[in-house]
């Protein structure tokens, strides 16, 4: 399986979430403003959409989205799996928020088209990671333990850190215990990070 | 089941399952602005994100984000329900795109802060509805049948309508097939739409 990510961006996620499962992969990384791998080849040809994460199986079908890739790797490991429908269904839930209503306003943020979408956006992502903070019980987001939530709110957490953006005490806590998680460490060093 | 929605928006896709899976419920209408239903009550007791759509089930839980609420209501009939787990997984990243990709840019697109972000945010929606263009097949976007995506794509072909946005002919046939099923006419109706 070909993992196409570029450092630090939202693929990061689905990253930690393959060390932690445990799974083989090649990693690729993608120069999103040119569309390219490292070794030249057209990224568009894999995924047209042009982003990243994207997960190129051996039988040449093509996974993108956030939200799709971590529902599915959280099934490839049983200590990532949710415990029953009801709890995939959370799981779902939960990915959905941090990719649109997190993930989204983070990357007008990072690029606002002028200071009036800065000031509004500012305001969203502080507002959600206060939303965020209340979430946390047990140190992760959900069922008391680490799953696909947990690495998705870290690279945002990450990302607030780049921006000077404050975080809550809860949600500050939480990307420091998700940083101690060996997985997380693995997939900061094949990304350059650490 | 309690079904919290406004006239129009997003929330009008799970309406329109709602009513291809038949299942019984009560429509409760949310001012957004406000956060007050239609009989006064506050729906941020119900929904602290105070956004729409919204399931409250008998046992007290309450389920939110579009995607993870198409994804509910798509096993709850034969005839919506992905085919095998490879399926439901295409439906996630399909909902996660029209989600994230398209609905999101189109809600700036409604309230831009300013002319910089509308002008990019009108080049998002035209690319992305180009993109799904290439991906109507049979008729719908998934499999040849009628699903969540399609009842989720409509919503937003929808509002291109309102916004005057442009739709490629795909599309735009695509938003004339689901327009003409009978539970889509009843969702429009129940809402005050038609």
């Amino acid at each position: 399986m070909k993992f196409y990510h570029a450092p630090g961006a939202c693929s990061l996620a689905a990253h930690i979430l393959l060390h932690e499962a445990g799974l083989a992969y090649e990693p690729i990384r993608v120069d999103i403003p040119t569309r390219r791998t490292e070794a030249g080849d057209n990224f568009a040809a894999v995924n047209p959409k042009g982003y990243v994460p994207a997960l190129a199986f051996e039988d040449g079908r093509v996974l993108t989205e956030n939200v799709a890739i971590l529902d599915w790797l959280s099934r490839q490991a049983p200590e990532l799996a949710p415990r029953d429908e009801a709890g995939r269904t959370r799981l779902i839930e939960m990915l959905a928020f941090l990719s649109t209503e997190l993930h989204k306003p983070f990357i007008r943020l990072f690029f606002p088209a002028g200071d009036a979408e800065r000031d509004q956006m500012a305001e969203a992502v502080a507002g959600r990671f206060d939303w965020l903070a209340g979430r946390i019980e047990g140190g992760y987001l959900l069922d008391g333990r680490f799953g696909a939530a947990d690495a998705f709110l870290y690279v945002m957490s990450r990302w607030a850190g780049t921006l000077g953006v404050p975080l809550p005490g809860p949600v500050a806590a939480h990307a420091a215990l998700v940083e101690g998680r060996p997985s997380v460490q693995a997939a900061l060093r094949s990304e350059g990070l650490s």
